[in-house]
């Protein structure tokens, strides 16, 4: 039976999500500062980007290659789809692509009823009006012995981390303060009761910490 | 000239106090917690209770012996002295003893007016009314060549870092959730510009992140 894990990158102060975007700038400054180190590493190049023998190696580079071992599916929120940006519109696919970089069933919680939509390179999304704990059962099915990656966007994250239902948390703590957005770890108290904890800090500054049961 | 400092320790969520007290428990279990790695280690033994030849070594000793050494004066807030607990008590030397841990002039922010106390062991308390640029400046009179500690409470701490006066913030970032409490990072937005940041894992697990000028 796979594990259900969720990684995300947070700034020191907690937070997950950045608030400086502008119509000139939709992605900010920010999330750039806060995902530098991921994607300077080889395998968000290699996987994200498609580029080969380029980016950092070491521990960074080993986290990052951790996200995309072993999963069989994964759950994410209608934003991280991208339906906040088109709702309703049938014909939007999400801004994954053509070929997103998933390969196995994703999915969706969404109040829209949108049928399911296959896509090349073996990514199916399935938007589903369920609850969250029956949108991981679904997903667990799909993965059998695989895990099970809780994606995004960050509140969904938080339902599941509240819920008990992670088996495994990995943050990289970037050493900024971002001061606003959303924290990772409000209401979250004692979260680490019944994990194991353990701390890696990478030479590049980012801190690695994981919560495992 | 000496630097500024700060050292804290803190949770994973960026709590700096406790608040769990009771009346039968004082100190509060979230305390325990958020000080047990500082508290074990030989240099807490030594030089806070007296006891030799015990408790950990390695890299959070270290840091613990770093916040010992090379202080000339300390500023501190009036409840770290033990104000806010005997308030407008002339007979209250403080909780730190007869012969408190400093042994060098501590001056304590109050708005109550009170005599230089002049403790065994070289301390000297003396209470000012002034502003937090005033007590620094009287300090770093006093400390010469030598280092001024900012030791306390995080609200003194936080008006210090915000108004840029730190030269050197040292947290020990230990990996609990206490959901509550004062939060050392709030409002410090973009603090880390103008630092060099170095982050450092212990085998404790507590991550020491060290803003430096």
């Amino acid at each position: 039976m796979g594990k259900v894990r969720v990684d995300l990158n947070i700034s020191l102060d907690g937070y997950a999500t950045t608030t400086d975007q502008t119509p000139e700038d939709p992605i900010g400054q920010d999330w750039n500062r806060l995902t530098a180190t991921y994607v300077g590493t080889r395998t968000f190049r290699e996987r994200v980007l498609g580029q080969t023998g380029k980016g950092t190696t070491g521990l960074d580079n080993d986290y990052a290659a951790e996200y995309f071992e072993n999963v069989g599916a994964e759950v994410m929120g209608a934003g991280m789809f991208g339906l906040h940006d088109h709702p309703n519109d049938p014909d939007w696919q999400g801004w994954w692509g053509d070929t997103p970089p998933f390969g196995f069933p994703v999915y969706v919680l969404t109040h829209e009823d949108r049928p399911t939509l296959k896509m090349e390179g073996g990514t199916t999304f399935h938007f589903v009006q369920s609850s969250i704990e029956d949108a991981l059962e679904r997903a667990k099915e799909d993965a059998g012995d695989l895990d099970v990656r809780v994606g995004g966007g960050v509140s969904l994250v938080r339902s599941y981390l509240a819920a008990g239902l992670v088996d495994r948390l990995h943050v990289a703590v970037v050493p900024i303060l971002l001061g606003r957005g959303q924290n990772l770890w409000a209401d979250l108290r004692e979260f680490e009761r019944g994990y194991k904890v353990t701390t890696e800090a990478a030479p590049s500054g980012v801190v690695h910490v994981t919560f495992a049961r």
